[in-house]
């Protein structure tokens, strides 16, 4: 998507050959690996060059890179990068393990990592790098065409939505689901970024996502993209359902069961139940590599993420000397959990926007994915 | 309630001739009323004195004092201070008008304002502001009783509902129901308190309720009493809820309808759906004056305020250098809506704490308060 004009994606291949060309992830002999650092973000747009394995999982872990697509691609680059310093088994086995368990809830990067893994585990070692490169190269390659088809089944529905409305839809959102999620285009930010295209007329509720504030992350997309928005904190979000000023709510997910229940971001299933009891409809947007069909859905079978207690403690902004600083909201000894995701059963959702179609939880089960 | 070891309240009146006696709210001569000034909690305890009707306007609506019972009774003091500087008919009206448009949601305020002035009103100018300032000390009075009483009998149902439980209740709150968001005790907190001090085993978990973040507040006072609690994100109690991690929802009130609806801070609807969805006990603690028998519950009978949006916007904290100060977490051309209430149906409450008892939202409606 374009910054100002520019076209970007979230995470490139740098050629030593062409340092400032920012979109060669197709160049097979790449030095290093072009990211956004999003914890500078929404204040400073600010790009970091990565080169070893160990600089990727810090920026996954940091979430520099973050959304469950990007995830995946920049841990399959990670596995190259790793494979570059010691392609042996023993390596490559310590060196998937290592990258996830730098981020465990979404599937994503374990399905990224098993892919690099099978496309050089019958390989020499000398051949190993390059190709788990290729590999990675053409798994980013495939993220940006599924959000884009998923994007489009997407749009579709949200105009067809409108069509019943009448007037402006009202789409609610949590989280960031949008191109700097993935590699490109975004997966619930896909579908608006179309239906806002098509001059379908919307506007966006914004949910701030505490702790982490990615809700700013997409109303700083929104904004670069001209889609109308308004940021709420994440308590509001019912109180708007309530008063009839949401029409859909329309999130991502970080991993969905054979059935159809939704881990997304924390908050999710709050937002859906409040849904439920309105009657209003509850979209996940998610392409094919976030479906585990291994997975029953029960809250025991996945390891649900949970971070630091200063992230509840401190929040990151701009202080009014112009510099990223942390404040300290709670006090050093206040006991704090802070789980990254919640389980929304199939129950409460409406519909899964996927690369083939909308889909019902029910429908799922007999796709072929 | 005590601050390491000394008792407080969060209000009282300044005596000119006992100037250190920060509990003398029976001088009938008092010149200044002295808050603690909760903006600058939980890093820093600092008090102020206020003479003027304005200036207890300013703290009302910055949030100096707040809790739905507190500024009832601030706002009557205001009302007093305001007859000492002109007690005719039209300033009394026009005193009242614009103590009641600094928070419009709470209907303790108005029950207050509507006390004070019928206590006043027949009586000849001279007398009225000796008079407002004794209802006004009547009323902090009786608020100090309700709160007690009230908070035995909730913590009764806490100890009952241990007892089913078996092991430490965990007991979901949000927002500040404790000690200085009243005169003393607290409305949920009361429960709580008296709960833990009865022996109950309890450990609370504290939804930050951003945008103000006054579970800090809550944090804070639970540290100070020594109960067991937990901060978490406002997104994190349905995903606790659904992990069988919490055994009640108990909270507060601004405004009661005739039927047991519960207008109270944003984000305790999306809690109340949640705990409706995992069968889990909804309570809210109401002191009668919040009970506003007027109401019907429905939405455009009351006014939602609508607070700025830099609430939104801005993060108050402490910085490295010590000092408290805001961040900026979102650009300041960012649309927000800030909606600071919301309302539960009473279909999804479980029951109410009164000081007359706990009582379903059905029984409500015939009792007399």
């Amino acid at each position: 998507m374009k910054i100002q004009g520019t076209p970007w994606r979230s995470i490139w291949s740098i050629d030593n050959n062409n340092p400032n060309d920012p979109n060669n992830l197709n160049n097979p002999y790449p030095a290093r690996l072009g990211i956004i650092d999003q914890t500078r973000l929404p204040f400073d747009f600010a790009t970091l060059e990565l080169s070893t394995c160990a600089q990727v999982i810090e920026a996954i872990r940091c979430m520099r890179v973050r959304g469950a697509p990007l995830i995946g691609v920049a841990g399959a680059f990670a596995l190259a990068l790793a494979l570059r310093e010691d392609a042996s088994d023993a390596a490559l086995d310590a060196a998937l393990q290592r990258i996830h368990a730098s981020r465990p809830t979404a599937v994503n990067l374990h399905w990224a990592l098993t892919r690099v893994r099978d496309a050089v585990c019958a390989l020499p070692e000398t051949e190993r790098a390059a190709a788990a490169w290729r590999q990675a190269q053409a798994l980013a390659e495939q993220d940006v065409a599924l959000n884009r088809a998923l994007g489009a089944h997407g749009a579709q529905l949200l105009a067809q939505r409108q069509a019943q409305v009448g007037t402006t839809l009202n789409i609610l959102t949590h989280c960031n689901t949008g191109w700097i999620a993935t590699v490109d285009y975004g997966t619930a930010l896909s579908a608006i970024y179309q239906a806002f295209d098509a001059g379908i007329p919307l506007h966006v509720w914004v949910s701030e996502t505490r702790p982490r504030n990615q809700g700013l992350l997409t109303a700083w997309e929104l904004a670069a993209h001209g889609v109308p928005h308004t940021l709420v904190v994440d308590n509001a979000s019912g109180h708007l359902m309530q008063n009839g000023q949401v029409d859909l709510v329309l999130v991502g997910a970080d991993r969905v069961s054979a059935k159809g229940d939704v881990c997304n971001k924390i908050g999710t299933y709050m937002k859906a139940v409040a849904a439920f009891d309105q009657g209003i409809p509850f979209y996940a947007a998610v392409p094919s590599p976030t479906i585990d069909k291994n997975w029953s859905g029960a809250r025991e079978h996945i390891a649900i993420e949970e971070r630091a207690g200063d992230e509840v403690r401190r929040v990151h902004g701009l202080h009014e000397n112009a510099q990223l600083t942390n404040v300290h909201i709670a006090q050093a000894q206040t006991a704090v959990l802070n789980p990254a995701f919640d389980i929304t059963p199939a129950r409460l959702v409406t519909g899964l926007i996927t690369e083939q179609g909308v889909l019902t939880p029910d429908a799922l089960e007999t796709r072929c994915y």
